[in-house]
């Protein structure tokens, strides 16, 4: 069965996209620890982090390096975190999180945005790009 | 002034090592979150993971994932997580964390080994290299 992920990726299930690539797809996370919070995935619907092959893994860190680039120039913050944990969701996935406190990197701590809220933020780190 | 980070890749503090290259230098956590937490670091005392130029960036990336999964031959668990926060040391450094649980990607749950403990899992990690 497809991955909620691979379900964005297929536009079945609605998201705020940032980025596309052949290989990967980057959107907001629907339930931020912190404004800006934003997913990076391969396309390739692997389970874990370390069993995607090397160039895909490499691939993967390159496009989220480039897409916290635009977070922080887009999101006021003290710096961008990177976090894989990928117990819940079966599709290895990046979070980007814009870090002002150790606070904002716990999961679970969230932030309620509008719909016109994210969508201004996924202008705001597209524009970033 | 070197950073706590620095001064264990100079041998000043002492550390449970894993492995080193020219670039970069692997030991494990002191206060780890879970048996196993390792700590990736660039030898270049760089604050902020995006800030590390491309290069260097990738190259921590693909040593983090060598030293990542060594971890998962050698200590039981569901997979290894990776996270980059950086708010307390200011020297750029990728957590490898062995999770079985959301619990385990939490700092601030942490493990208490003894040095003959802290020694056995980091000969461990080295013979899986």
């Amino acid at each position: 069965m497809a991955s909620i992920f691979t379900k964005i990726i297929n536009d079945e299930i609605p998201c705020y996209k940032i980025a596309e690539t052949d290989e990967f797809f980057a959107f907001l996370d629907i339930n931020p620890n912190a404004k800006g919070h934003t997913l990076c995935i391969p396309k390739q619907e692997v389970d874990k982090l370390f069993d995607l092959d090397e160039a895909t893994y490499n691939g993967l860190m390159q496009f989220s390096r480039q897409i916290a680039k635009a977070i922080e120039i887009a999101i006021p913050c003290n710096r961008v975190g990177l976090t894989v944990i990928g117990l819940e969701v079966p599709h290895a996935h990046v979070h980007l999180i814009p870090l002002n406190a150790m606070e904002d990197a716990k999961f679970g701590k969230k932030e309620s945005l509008t719909p016109e809220e994210f969508q201004a933020v996924a202008d705001a780190i597209k524009a970033a790009l």
